[in-house]
């Protein structure tokens, strides 16, 4: 343990909250992700950083597209719970929730969202336990207009917790 | 022009709002990032987006190593806004300012900041305007309790406005 890293400096940085979804032909799958960001403007692309043992990994190396949704802040915990500490190997996490296809096949939520993204992947970069998925991003669309779920009201006001596959995950000491 | 993008999609994503710093020798620099995650938790690693263009993305390239300053929600735009939208290569932003130097010779800017990560490079990756810094976290500290500046109060608080080469600059139409 390096004694001059304080991981509660850490918890200033400032995220959203998403539901990732992912299909390779009849497969799909969702997971909540902390880290969505536009990388580039021109063209538009955005990143997101997914644990390798999660399915929606497997489901995006294998089909190269991706699709996000941005919670709203009312969005409640039973609603996305279930797309964070539970594998799409074991269940369907899709089938109770209200979905539409993009224009890459993936599942677009639109339930507890304000918008929509999908991307093609155009770059892959190994952390390790982790990818960054950069996409280019193919479709775009507000949904509703409101505040977006962030990370910090996740944490602060609904008291939630980060899962040991995050990107932010700290273990208990 | 993607009829199916709708860039007002994008402003639903949820950003900080930081000042990066590097140094390359004796040359110094900091400007304003939106871009500051945490990628993987074990080793500790953060991620930064930086313009081709700044000067802060020389000294990065150069040198290798980055720090990064939370900024609390009370920062005045009078602070930093000349980081954000003036270069370092026409004057010396650190000269009003108070910083220590850090264990990489990084400037930690201490003021309106509620904490300081300092990290070295370990993967750079080309995104055509931008470069994505991937950084092992070698210190880091908090300085400060309290709520840290979002991108989202500074658009609809502060009013504030994404300079051109920001990862998320909007062009007028």
């Amino acid at each position: 343990m390096n004694e001059k890293i304080d991981r509660s400096a850490f918890r200033n940085l400032s995220y959203g909250l998403y539901i990732v979804t992912s299909r390779d032909g009849s497969r799909m799958n969702g997971q909540v992700v902390n880290t969505v960001i536009q990388v580039t403007s021109s063209p538009p692309r955005i990143a997101v950083i997914i644990n390798k043992d999660n399915f929606t990994h497997e489901l995006i190396v294998k089909s190269k597209v991706f699709s996000a949704s941005v919670l709203k802040e009312s969005a409640p915990m039973t609603f996305f719970g279930p797309f964070g500490f539970k594998s799409g190997r074991d269940f369907d996490k899709l089938s109770n929730v209200s979905f539409k296809e993009g224009v890459t096949g993936c599942p677009l939520i639109t339930e507890h969202a304000l918008s929509v993204l999908e991307a093609e992947v155009v770059n892959e970069i190994d952390l390790g336990t982790h990818t960054v998925f950069i996409g280019g991003v193919v479709s775009s669309e507000v949904l509703e207009e409101g505040n977006p779920l962030t990370y910090q009201y996740y944490h602060q006001v609904l008291k939630g917790k980060s899962p040991p596959r995050a990107p932010t995950y700290e273990a208990k000491k």
